[in-house]
Protein backbone atom coordinates (compact mmCIF):
# COMPACT_ATOMS: atom_id res chain seq x y z
CA UNK A 1 0.00 0.00 0.00
CA UNK A 2 1.38 3.34 -1.01
CA UNK A 3 2.19 5.78 1.90
CA UNK A 4 -0.22 8.25 1.29
CA UNK A 5 -3.49 8.04 -0.81
CA UNK A 6 -2.84 11.66 -2.57
CA UNK A 7 0.31 13.35 -2.62
CA UNK A 8 0.10 17.15 -3.88
CA UNK A 9 3.28 19.14 -5.26
CA UNK A 10 2.49 22.74 -5.55
CA UNK A 11 5.30 24.34 -7.59
CA UNK A 12 6.37 20.75 -9.65
CA UNK A 13 9.92 22.33 -10.58
CA UNK A 14 13.38 20.55 -10.23
CA UNK A 15 12.38 19.35 -6.60
CA UNK A 16 9.08 18.89 -7.06
CA UNK A 17 8.63 17.07 -10.20
CA UNK A 18 11.63 14.34 -9.19
CA UNK A 19 9.42 13.89 -6.30
CA UNK A 20 6.26 13.05 -8.27
CA UNK A 21 8.54 11.40 -10.96
CA UNK A 22 9.98 9.29 -8.24
CA UNK A 23 5.96 8.91 -7.17
CA UNK A 24 4.99 7.59 -11.08
CA UNK A 25 8.29 5.30 -11.19
CA UNK A 26 8.06 3.71 -7.51
CA UNK A 27 4.34 4.29 -7.14
CA UNK A 28 5.04 3.68 -3.77
CA UNK A 29 4.64 7.20 -2.48
CA UNK A 30 0.56 7.91 -3.62
CA UNK A 31 -2.07 6.40 -5.04
CA UNK A 32 -2.97 9.39 -6.48
CA UNK A 33 -0.19 12.18 -7.80
CA UNK A 34 -1.07 15.90 -7.71
CA UNK A 35 1.02 18.51 -9.65
CA UNK A 36 0.11 22.22 -8.59
CA UNK A 37 1.13 25.23 -10.43
CA UNK A 38 -0.29 28.83 -10.86
CA UNK A 39 1.55 29.20 -14.20
CA UNK A 40 -0.24 27.53 -16.96
CA UNK A 41 2.71 27.27 -19.26
CA UNK A 42 4.45 25.11 -16.18
CA UNK A 43 0.56 23.27 -16.10
CA UNK A 44 1.21 22.14 -20.07
CA UNK A 45 4.55 21.29 -19.63
CA UNK A 46 3.59 18.81 -16.78
CA UNK A 47 0.76 17.32 -18.83
CA UNK A 48 3.13 16.76 -21.72
CA UNK A 49 5.68 15.07 -18.89
CA UNK A 50 2.77 12.55 -17.95
CA UNK A 51 4.49 12.83 -14.33
CA UNK A 52 0.98 13.28 -12.61
CA UNK A 53 -2.35 12.19 -12.58
CA UNK A 54 -4.08 15.44 -11.43
CA UNK A 55 -2.54 18.65 -12.97
CA UNK A 56 -4.32 21.91 -11.65
CA UNK A 57 -4.21 25.40 -10.81
CA UNK A 58 -6.67 25.02 -8.38
CA UNK A 59 -4.81 25.32 -4.63
CA UNK A 60 -8.07 24.68 -2.82
CA UNK A 61 -8.72 21.28 -5.10
CA UNK A 62 -5.01 20.62 -4.04
CA UNK A 63 -5.26 21.12 -0.40
CA UNK A 64 -7.82 18.11 -0.24
CA UNK A 65 -4.35 15.68 0.00
CA UNK A 66 -3.13 13.73 2.65
CA UNK A 67 0.03 15.28 2.15
CA UNK A 68 0.79 18.30 0.98
CA UNK A 69 4.45 19.19 -0.22
CA UNK A 70 4.87 23.29 -0.93
CA UNK A 71 8.00 23.51 -3.52
CA UNK A 72 7.95 27.02 -4.58
CA UNK A 73 11.00 29.52 -3.82
CA UNK A 74 11.68 30.13 -0.65
CA UNK A 75 10.21 33.14 -0.03
CA UNK A 76 6.90 32.41 -1.50
CA UNK A 77 6.23 29.46 0.92
CA UNK A 78 5.00 31.49 3.37
CA UNK A 79 2.18 33.24 1.36
CA UNK A 80 1.78 29.59 -0.89
CA UNK A 81 0.75 27.90 3.05
CA UNK A 82 -1.32 30.88 3.63
CA UNK A 83 -3.36 30.04 0.51
CA UNK A 84 -3.69 26.15 1.07
CA UNK A 85 -4.04 26.04 4.94
CA UNK A 86 -7.57 27.00 4.85
CA UNK A 87 -8.82 24.23 2.56
CA UNK A 88 -6.64 21.12 4.45
CA UNK A 89 -8.39 17.98 5.91
CA UNK A 90 -7.68 16.71 9.57
CA UNK A 91 -5.54 14.08 9.38
CA UNK A 92 -3.49 15.27 6.71
CA UNK A 93 0.58 16.70 6.57
CA UNK A 94 2.14 19.96 4.80
CA UNK A 95 5.59 19.69 4.43
CA UNK A 96 7.59 21.87 2.62
CA UNK A 97 11.20 22.09 1.35
CA UNK A 98 12.48 25.26 1.97
CA UNK A 99 16.14 25.44 1.92
CA UNK A 100 16.09 28.39 4.49
CA UNK A 101 14.23 28.04 7.74
CA UNK A 102 14.08 31.22 9.34
CA UNK A 103 11.08 32.46 11.09
CA UNK A 104 8.84 29.53 9.18
CA UNK A 105 8.52 26.77 10.90
CA UNK A 106 6.91 28.50 13.80
CA UNK A 107 4.96 31.42 11.65
CA UNK A 108 3.48 28.27 9.69
CA UNK A 109 2.69 26.11 12.94
CA UNK A 110 1.08 28.97 14.33
CA UNK A 111 -1.85 28.89 11.01
CA UNK A 112 -1.90 25.08 11.50
CA UNK A 113 -6.09 24.23 11.05
CA UNK A 114 -7.19 21.73 14.18
CA UNK A 115 -5.91 18.04 13.02
CA UNK A 116 -3.21 19.19 10.33
CA UNK A 117 0.46 18.58 10.98
CA UNK A 118 3.26 20.67 9.55
CA UNK A 119 6.92 18.68 9.29
CA UNK A 120 8.79 20.76 6.42
CA UNK A 121 11.85 18.86 5.03
CA UNK A 122 14.39 20.60 2.84
CA UNK A 123 16.02 17.57 0.76
CA UNK A 124 19.96 18.48 -0.05
CA UNK A 125 19.72 17.78 -3.78
CA UNK A 126 20.01 19.81 -6.50
CA UNK A 127 20.83 20.71 -9.93
CA UNK A 128 22.20 23.94 -11.69
CA UNK A 129 18.77 23.62 -13.94
CA UNK A 130 15.16 24.45 -12.96
CA UNK A 131 12.01 23.68 -13.97
CA UNK A 132 9.55 20.98 -14.25
CA UNK A 133 11.75 19.83 -17.05
CA UNK A 134 14.98 19.34 -14.72
CA UNK A 135 14.15 17.02 -12.60
CA UNK A 136 14.54 13.03 -12.69
CA UNK A 137 13.20 10.06 -10.02
CA UNK A 138 16.92 9.33 -8.81
CA UNK A 139 17.67 13.27 -7.73
CA UNK A 140 17.36 12.35 -4.04
CA UNK A 141 19.43 8.88 -3.90
CA UNK A 142 22.01 8.83 -1.44
CA UNK A 143 21.79 12.51 -0.65
CA UNK A 144 20.29 14.29 2.46
CA UNK A 145 17.25 15.29 3.69
CA UNK A 146 16.78 17.65 6.94
CA UNK A 147 13.64 17.57 8.61
CA UNK A 148 13.36 20.51 10.95
CA UNK A 149 9.70 19.75 12.27
CA UNK A 150 8.68 22.56 15.17
CA UNK A 151 8.73 21.67 18.39
CA UNK A 152 6.25 19.63 19.78
CA UNK A 153 4.97 18.27 15.98
CA UNK A 154 3.34 14.62 16.08
CA UNK A 155 5.67 11.61 16.00
CA UNK A 156 3.51 9.84 13.52
CA UNK A 157 3.82 12.68 10.79
CA UNK A 158 7.28 12.77 11.40
CA UNK A 159 7.57 9.27 10.36
CA UNK A 160 5.27 9.28 7.67
CA UNK A 161 7.70 12.53 5.61
CA UNK A 162 11.11 10.82 7.11
CA UNK A 163 9.25 7.89 5.05
CA UNK A 164 8.67 9.62 1.99
CA UNK A 165 12.49 10.69 1.73
CA UNK A 166 13.46 7.68 2.19
CA UNK A 167 11.03 5.82 -0.97
CA UNK A 168 12.89 9.06 -2.85
CA UNK A 169 16.32 7.00 -1.63
CA UNK A 170 17.25 9.94 0.51
CA UNK A 171 18.81 9.71 4.09
CA UNK A 172 17.14 11.71 6.81
CA UNK A 173 18.12 13.36 10.12
CA UNK A 174 16.06 15.38 11.95
CA UNK A 175 17.51 19.26 13.16
CA UNK A 176 16.58 22.42 15.12
CA UNK A 177 15.81 25.21 12.40
CA UNK A 178 18.98 27.74 13.90
CA UNK A 179 21.30 24.81 13.27
CA UNK A 180 19.76 23.39 9.89
CA UNK A 181 20.49 27.48 9.06
CA UNK A 182 24.14 27.65 9.69
CA UNK A 183 25.41 24.61 8.26
CA UNK A 184 23.27 25.62 5.35
CA UNK A 185 24.85 29.15 5.27
CA UNK A 186 28.25 27.32 5.15
CA UNK A 187 28.05 24.43 2.90
CA UNK A 188 25.72 25.53 0.17
CA UNK A 189 24.56 29.17 0.61
CA UNK A 190 28.13 31.05 0.70
CA UNK A 191 29.78 29.08 -1.93
CA UNK A 192 26.67 30.35 -4.21
CA UNK A 193 27.45 33.85 -3.05
CA UNK A 194 30.90 33.12 -3.88
CA UNK A 195 30.33 31.66 -7.65
CA UNK A 196 28.18 34.62 -8.42
CA UNK A 197 30.41 37.07 -7.07
CA UNK A 198 33.84 36.11 -8.81
CA UNK A 199 31.50 35.82 -12.26
CA UNK A 200 30.76 39.54 -11.02
CA UNK A 201 34.14 40.25 -10.38
CA UNK A 202 35.15 38.59 -13.93
CA UNK A 203 32.34 40.62 -15.58
CA UNK A 204 33.51 43.52 -14.22
CA UNK A 205 37.19 43.66 -15.69
CA UNK A 206 38.26 45.69 -18.27
CA UNK A 207 36.73 44.74 -21.90
CA UNK A 208 40.35 43.17 -22.88
CA UNK A 209 41.33 41.25 -19.89
CA UNK A 210 37.24 40.14 -19.82
CA UNK A 211 37.24 38.37 -23.45
CA UNK A 212 40.59 36.81 -22.51
CA UNK A 213 38.83 35.57 -19.32
CA UNK A 214 35.68 33.90 -21.20
CA UNK A 215 38.99 32.42 -24.29
CA UNK A 216 40.88 30.66 -21.23
CA UNK A 217 38.94 29.86 -18.38
CA UNK A 218 40.51 27.42 -16.66
CA UNK A 219 39.07 24.89 -14.17
CA UNK A 220 38.63 26.61 -11.37
CA UNK A 221 37.05 29.59 -12.70
CA UNK A 222 35.04 27.26 -14.43
CA UNK A 223 34.16 25.13 -11.78
CA UNK A 224 32.72 28.11 -10.10
CA UNK A 225 30.50 29.33 -13.09
CA UNK A 226 28.68 26.10 -13.22
CA UNK A 227 27.58 26.60 -9.51
CA UNK A 228 26.42 30.31 -10.62
CA UNK A 229 24.61 28.89 -13.47
CA UNK A 230 21.88 28.38 -10.57
CA UNK A 231 18.08 30.01 -10.23
CA UNK A 232 18.82 33.64 -9.68
CA UNK A 233 14.82 34.20 -7.98
CA UNK A 234 15.58 31.28 -6.12
CA UNK A 235 18.94 32.19 -4.70
CA UNK A 236 17.97 35.85 -4.01
CA UNK A 237 15.29 34.61 -1.89
CA UNK A 238 17.24 32.20 -0.25
CA UNK A 239 20.24 34.68 0.57
CA UNK A 240 17.50 37.68 1.83
CA UNK A 241 15.83 34.46 4.17
CA UNK A 242 19.13 33.12 5.89
CA UNK A 243 20.68 36.92 5.43
CA UNK A 244 21.38 36.89 9.24
CA UNK A 245 23.62 34.28 9.24
CA UNK A 246 25.09 34.34 5.82
CA UNK A 247 26.30 37.49 6.51
CA UNK A 248 27.90 36.35 9.50
CA UNK A 249 29.49 33.50 7.25
CA UNK A 250 30.42 35.69 4.80
CA UNK A 251 32.52 38.09 7.64
CA UNK A 252 34.55 35.31 8.49
CA UNK A 253 35.54 34.06 5.28
CA UNK A 254 36.38 37.48 4.14
CA UNK A 255 38.72 37.53 7.67
CA UNK A 256 39.85 34.46 6.22
CA UNK A 257 40.63 35.57 3.00
CA UNK A 258 42.30 38.21 4.59
CA UNK A 259 44.80 36.16 6.40
CA UNK A 260 45.84 34.42 3.49
CA UNK A 261 46.41 38.16 1.91
CA UNK A 262 48.08 38.80 4.56
CA UNK A 263 50.35 35.78 4.28
CA UNK A 264 50.90 36.49 0.73
CA UNK A 265 51.76 39.82 1.05
CA UNK A 266 54.46 38.55 3.60
CA UNK A 267 55.45 35.92 1.64
CA UNK A 268 54.96 33.47 4.87
CA UNK A 269 55.21 30.28 2.98
CA UNK A 270 54.45 28.58 6.47
CA UNK A 271 51.24 29.88 7.09
CA UNK A 272 50.04 29.84 3.56
CA UNK A 273 50.65 26.07 3.34
CA UNK A 274 48.96 25.38 6.77
CA UNK A 275 45.71 27.21 5.56
CA UNK A 276 46.05 25.49 2.03
CA UNK A 277 46.30 22.26 4.49
CA UNK A 278 43.76 22.82 6.68
CA UNK A 279 41.30 22.80 3.85
CA UNK A 280 43.02 19.40 2.50
CA UNK A 281 41.64 17.91 5.42
CA UNK A 282 38.45 19.34 5.39
CA UNK A 283 38.63 17.41 1.99
CA UNK A 284 40.02 14.10 3.15
CA UNK A 285 37.44 13.75 6.33
CA UNK A 286 34.61 14.39 2.95
CA UNK A 287 36.09 11.32 0.98
CA UNK A 288 35.92 9.52 4.41
CA UNK A 289 32.24 10.36 4.74
CA UNK A 290 31.94 9.30 0.75
CA UNK A 291 30.69 12.99 0.26
CA UNK A 292 33.23 14.20 -2.30
CA UNK B 1 60.69 12.66 -38.65
CA UNK B 2 59.89 14.23 -34.97
CA UNK B 3 59.83 17.70 -33.46
CA UNK B 4 63.27 17.47 -32.09
CA UNK B 5 65.64 14.88 -31.40
CA UNK B 6 65.62 14.90 -27.88
CA UNK B 7 63.63 16.37 -25.23
CA UNK B 8 64.28 16.49 -21.58
CA UNK B 9 61.56 17.14 -18.83
CA UNK B 10 62.97 18.41 -15.93
CA UNK B 11 60.36 17.50 -13.23
CA UNK B 12 58.34 14.61 -14.71
CA UNK B 13 54.97 15.05 -12.33
CA UNK B 14 51.62 15.74 -13.20
CA UNK B 15 52.22 18.08 -16.32
CA UNK B 16 55.58 16.94 -17.33
CA UNK B 17 54.69 13.17 -17.34
CA UNK B 18 51.65 13.84 -19.63
CA UNK B 19 53.89 15.67 -22.00
CA UNK B 20 56.57 12.71 -22.09
CA UNK B 21 53.46 10.48 -22.37
CA UNK B 22 52.38 11.92 -25.30
CA UNK B 23 55.86 11.83 -26.38
CA UNK B 24 55.90 7.94 -26.01
CA UNK B 25 52.56 7.48 -27.51
CA UNK B 26 52.72 9.36 -30.62
CA UNK B 27 56.49 9.13 -31.43
CA UNK B 28 56.01 12.95 -32.73
CA UNK B 29 57.50 14.82 -30.12
CA UNK B 30 60.82 13.51 -29.86
CA UNK B 31 63.77 10.25 -30.51
CA UNK B 32 64.65 10.29 -27.31
CA UNK B 33 62.41 11.13 -24.27
CA UNK B 34 64.59 12.35 -21.32
CA UNK B 35 63.28 12.75 -17.91
CA UNK B 36 65.36 14.76 -14.76
CA UNK B 37 64.93 15.07 -11.66
CA UNK B 38 66.77 15.18 -8.24
CA UNK B 39 64.34 13.27 -5.94
CA UNK B 40 65.90 9.11 -6.55
CA UNK B 41 61.94 7.97 -5.66
CA UNK B 42 60.53 9.80 -8.56
CA UNK B 43 63.35 8.18 -10.83
CA UNK B 44 62.61 4.94 -9.76
CA UNK B 45 58.75 5.26 -10.57
CA UNK B 46 59.55 7.28 -14.02
CA UNK B 47 61.42 4.17 -14.63
CA UNK B 48 58.92 1.70 -13.17
CA UNK B 49 56.28 3.70 -15.47
CA UNK B 50 58.44 3.48 -18.95
CA UNK B 51 57.53 6.69 -20.20
CA UNK B 52 61.21 8.04 -20.89
CA UNK B 53 63.92 6.43 -22.61
CA UNK B 54 66.35 8.19 -20.20
CA UNK B 55 65.81 8.76 -16.91
CA UNK B 56 68.61 10.87 -14.68
CA UNK B 57 69.54 12.29 -12.25
CA UNK B 58 72.24 14.24 -14.25
CA UNK B 59 71.03 17.83 -15.32
CA UNK B 60 74.10 18.59 -17.39
CA UNK B 61 73.04 15.41 -19.42
CA UNK B 62 69.87 16.37 -19.30
CA UNK B 63 70.92 19.97 -20.60
CA UNK B 64 72.67 17.96 -23.87
CA UNK B 65 69.22 17.89 -25.40
CA UNK B 66 67.83 19.70 -28.16
CA UNK B 67 64.96 21.00 -26.24
CA UNK B 68 64.96 21.46 -22.25
CA UNK B 69 61.62 21.37 -20.31
CA UNK B 70 61.62 22.73 -17.24
CA UNK B 71 58.59 21.62 -15.38
CA UNK B 72 59.08 22.27 -11.23
CA UNK B 73 57.09 24.63 -9.48
CA UNK B 74 57.21 28.00 -10.25
CA UNK B 75 59.10 29.00 -7.25
CA UNK B 76 62.19 26.61 -8.45
CA UNK B 77 62.09 27.56 -11.74
CA UNK B 78 64.62 30.19 -12.18
CA UNK B 79 67.19 28.07 -10.06
CA UNK B 80 66.44 25.54 -12.03
CA UNK B 81 67.44 27.69 -14.97
CA UNK B 82 70.18 28.37 -13.57
CA UNK B 83 71.41 24.89 -13.03
CA UNK B 84 70.89 23.67 -16.79
CA UNK B 85 71.40 26.80 -18.51
CA UNK B 86 75.37 26.24 -18.68
CA UNK B 87 75.09 23.06 -19.97
CA UNK B 88 73.24 23.54 -22.90
CA UNK B 89 74.31 23.83 -26.62
CA UNK B 90 73.78 26.14 -29.40
CA UNK B 91 70.78 25.50 -31.08
CA UNK B 92 68.78 24.24 -27.95
CA UNK B 93 65.59 25.52 -26.84
CA UNK B 94 64.81 25.86 -23.49
CA UNK B 95 61.11 25.89 -22.08
CA UNK B 96 59.29 25.89 -19.06
CA UNK B 97 55.49 25.63 -17.85
CA UNK B 98 55.38 28.24 -15.31
CA UNK B 99 51.88 29.27 -14.41
CA UNK B 100 53.08 32.76 -13.16
CA UNK B 101 55.22 34.78 -15.46
CA UNK B 102 56.35 37.80 -13.24
CA UNK B 103 60.01 38.47 -13.92
CA UNK B 104 60.87 35.13 -15.11
CA UNK B 105 61.19 36.05 -18.53
CA UNK B 106 63.67 38.95 -18.41
CA UNK B 107 65.50 37.01 -15.90
CA UNK B 108 66.42 33.84 -17.63
CA UNK B 109 66.44 35.85 -21.07
CA UNK B 110 69.32 37.53 -19.80
CA UNK B 111 71.14 34.38 -18.79
CA UNK B 112 70.64 32.26 -22.35
CA UNK B 113 73.91 31.33 -23.63
CA UNK B 114 74.92 32.41 -27.60
CA UNK B 115 72.55 30.31 -29.74
CA UNK B 116 69.98 29.36 -27.29
CA UNK B 117 66.54 30.21 -27.31
CA UNK B 118 63.86 30.84 -24.53
CA UNK B 119 60.18 30.31 -25.38
CA UNK B 120 58.15 29.42 -22.45
CA UNK B 121 54.45 28.54 -21.90
CA UNK B 122 52.00 27.78 -19.95
CA UNK B 123 50.00 24.60 -20.29
CA UNK B 124 46.55 25.70 -18.65
CA UNK B 125 45.55 21.95 -18.34
CA UNK B 126 45.50 20.16 -14.90
CA UNK B 127 44.04 18.01 -11.86
CA UNK B 128 44.06 18.17 -8.14
CA UNK B 129 47.04 15.72 -8.45
CA UNK B 130 50.51 15.41 -8.43
CA UNK B 131 53.50 13.58 -8.82
CA UNK B 132 54.66 11.09 -12.00
CA UNK B 133 51.64 8.59 -11.82
CA UNK B 134 49.35 11.65 -11.95
CA UNK B 135 49.98 12.44 -15.61
CA UNK B 136 48.42 11.11 -18.71
CA UNK B 137 48.83 11.93 -22.41
CA UNK B 138 45.42 13.16 -23.25
CA UNK B 139 45.65 16.02 -20.70
CA UNK B 140 46.53 18.86 -22.55
CA UNK B 141 43.76 17.62 -25.79
CA UNK B 142 41.44 20.63 -26.14
CA UNK B 143 42.97 22.96 -23.53
CA UNK B 144 45.19 26.34 -24.40
CA UNK B 145 48.72 26.94 -23.76
CA UNK B 146 49.59 30.03 -23.40
CA UNK B 147 52.89 30.87 -24.75
CA UNK B 148 54.99 34.24 -23.38
CA UNK B 149 58.51 34.27 -25.11
CA UNK B 150 60.29 37.52 -23.94
CA UNK B 151 60.74 40.59 -26.69
CA UNK B 152 62.80 39.83 -29.41
CA UNK B 153 62.05 36.17 -29.78
CA UNK B 154 63.69 33.93 -32.45
CA UNK B 155 60.65 33.22 -34.84
CA UNK B 156 61.77 29.52 -35.37
CA UNK B 157 61.95 28.60 -31.74
CA UNK B 158 58.47 29.83 -31.03
CA UNK B 159 57.14 28.33 -34.27
CA UNK B 160 58.58 24.73 -32.57
CA UNK B 161 57.34 25.53 -28.99
CA UNK B 162 53.80 26.35 -30.72
CA UNK B 163 53.97 23.45 -32.95
CA UNK B 164 54.99 21.20 -29.36
CA UNK B 165 52.04 22.15 -27.54
CA UNK B 166 49.89 21.48 -30.64
CA UNK B 167 51.31 17.90 -30.97
CA UNK B 168 50.46 17.35 -27.55
CA UNK B 169 46.13 18.39 -28.71
CA UNK B 170 46.58 21.96 -27.51
CA UNK B 171 45.62 25.16 -29.12
CA UNK B 172 48.11 27.96 -28.45
CA UNK B 173 48.11 31.65 -28.17
CA UNK B 174 50.99 34.28 -27.97
CA UNK B 175 50.66 36.81 -24.85
CA UNK B 176 52.68 39.33 -23.26
CA UNK B 177 53.95 38.49 -19.44
CA UNK B 178 51.73 41.16 -17.81
CA UNK B 179 48.64 39.85 -19.69
CA UNK B 180 49.34 36.64 -18.71
CA UNK B 181 49.55 37.24 -15.30
CA UNK B 182 46.53 39.08 -14.58
CA UNK B 183 44.31 36.59 -16.89
CA UNK B 184 45.37 33.59 -14.68
CA UNK B 185 44.90 35.47 -11.52
CA UNK B 186 41.16 36.06 -12.27
CA UNK B 187 40.55 32.48 -13.68
CA UNK B 188 43.08 30.29 -11.86
CA UNK B 189 44.60 31.79 -8.98
CA UNK B 190 42.03 33.49 -7.24
CA UNK B 191 39.48 30.19 -7.57
CA UNK B 192 42.01 28.57 -5.76
CA UNK B 193 42.82 31.11 -3.15
CA UNK B 194 38.83 30.99 -2.37
CA UNK B 195 38.62 27.09 -2.75
CA UNK B 196 41.37 27.11 -0.37
CA UNK B 197 39.91 29.50 1.71
CA UNK B 198 36.39 28.60 2.00
CA UNK B 199 37.53 24.63 3.36
CA UNK B 200 39.57 27.27 6.21
CA UNK B 201 36.48 29.24 7.22
CA UNK B 202 34.95 25.28 7.62
CA UNK B 203 37.73 24.34 9.63
CA UNK B 204 37.68 27.12 11.66
CA UNK B 205 33.90 26.71 12.77
CA UNK B 206 33.15 25.18 16.27
CA UNK B 207 33.05 21.40 16.52
CA UNK B 208 29.95 20.69 16.22
CA UNK B 209 28.80 23.18 13.12
CA UNK B 210 31.85 21.58 11.31
CA UNK B 211 31.24 18.19 12.19
CA UNK B 212 27.66 18.64 10.58
CA UNK B 213 29.11 20.62 7.60
CA UNK B 214 30.65 17.59 6.62
CA UNK B 215 27.62 15.20 7.07
CA UNK B 216 25.84 17.04 4.87
CA UNK B 217 27.96 18.61 2.19
CA UNK B 218 26.13 19.97 -0.59
CA UNK B 219 27.51 20.13 -3.96
CA UNK B 220 28.34 23.78 -3.45
CA UNK B 221 31.26 23.03 -1.02
CA UNK B 222 32.06 19.78 -2.57
CA UNK B 223 32.53 21.30 -5.98
CA UNK B 224 35.24 23.95 -4.25
CA UNK B 225 36.92 21.64 -1.98
CA UNK B 226 37.82 19.37 -4.87
CA UNK B 227 39.58 22.66 -6.27
CA UNK B 228 41.57 22.90 -2.85
CA UNK B 229 42.51 19.46 -3.00
CA UNK B 230 45.82 20.46 -5.64
CA UNK B 231 48.87 20.75 -4.27
CA UNK B 232 49.84 22.90 -1.75
CA UNK B 233 53.61 23.64 -2.13
CA UNK B 234 52.57 24.51 -5.90
CA UNK B 235 50.02 26.55 -5.21
CA UNK B 236 51.87 28.54 -2.55
CA UNK B 237 54.35 29.03 -4.53
CA UNK B 238 52.24 30.51 -7.12
CA UNK B 239 50.22 32.67 -4.76
CA UNK B 240 53.28 34.44 -3.87
CA UNK B 241 54.61 34.56 -7.38
CA UNK B 242 52.03 36.45 -8.92
CA UNK B 243 51.64 38.07 -5.46
CA UNK B 244 50.93 41.48 -6.72
CA UNK B 245 48.21 40.90 -9.36
CA UNK B 246 46.09 38.57 -7.12
CA UNK B 247 46.09 40.30 -4.31
CA UNK B 248 44.89 43.14 -5.92
CA UNK B 249 41.90 40.63 -7.99
CA UNK B 250 40.88 39.73 -4.51
CA UNK B 251 40.65 43.41 -3.21
CA UNK B 252 38.34 43.50 -6.60
CA UNK B 253 36.33 40.52 -5.05
CA UNK B 254 35.90 41.22 -1.88
CA UNK B 255 35.00 44.90 -2.85
CA UNK B 256 32.36 42.73 -4.85
CA UNK B 257 31.25 40.28 -1.99
CA UNK B 258 30.44 43.17 0.34
CA UNK B 259 28.48 44.68 -2.45
CA UNK B 260 26.57 41.71 -2.60
CA UNK B 261 26.10 41.77 1.32
CA UNK B 262 24.96 45.29 1.05
CA UNK B 263 22.47 44.04 -0.97
CA UNK B 264 21.50 41.26 1.18
CA UNK B 265 20.83 43.08 4.12
CA UNK B 266 19.16 45.70 2.47
CA UNK B 267 17.08 43.27 1.24
CA UNK B 268 17.38 45.14 -2.50
CA UNK B 269 16.15 41.93 -4.80
CA UNK B 270 16.81 43.83 -8.37
CA UNK B 271 20.55 44.78 -6.79
CA UNK B 272 21.03 40.77 -5.71
CA UNK B 273 19.19 39.55 -8.80
CA UNK B 274 21.00 41.68 -11.16
CA UNK B 275 24.41 40.75 -10.15
CA UNK B 276 23.46 36.95 -10.00
CA UNK B 277 22.20 37.90 -13.85
CA UNK B 278 25.80 38.86 -14.27
CA UNK B 279 27.68 36.06 -13.24
CA UNK B 280 25.15 33.74 -15.48
CA UNK B 281 25.74 35.92 -18.78
CA UNK B 282 29.82 34.85 -18.24
CA UNK B 283 28.64 31.44 -18.02
CA UNK B 284 26.67 31.68 -20.90
CA UNK B 285 29.38 33.34 -23.08
CA UNK B 286 31.55 30.38 -21.85
CA UNK B 287 29.10 27.60 -22.53
CA UNK B 288 28.84 29.28 -26.06
CA UNK B 289 32.65 29.32 -25.96
CA UNK B 290 32.65 25.72 -25.26
CA UNK B 291 34.81 26.55 -22.21
CA UNK B 292 31.95 25.16 -19.74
Amino acid sequence: MPLFRSLAVIGPGLIGSSVLRRGKEMGTLADTLIAADISPAVLDRVRELGFADVVTDDMALAAQADCVMICVPVGAVEATARAILPHMRPGAILTDVASVRGKLGPTIQALLPAGVDYVPGHPMAGTEHSGPDAGFATLFENRWSLLVPPEGANELAIGKIQKLWELCGARTKILPDDKHDRICAMVSHLPHLLAFTICDTADNLSEEIRAAVLDYAASGFRDFTRIAASDPVMWRDIFIANKDVLLETLDRFVADAQGMAQAIRAGDEDAITSRIERGRAIRRTLIENRQA
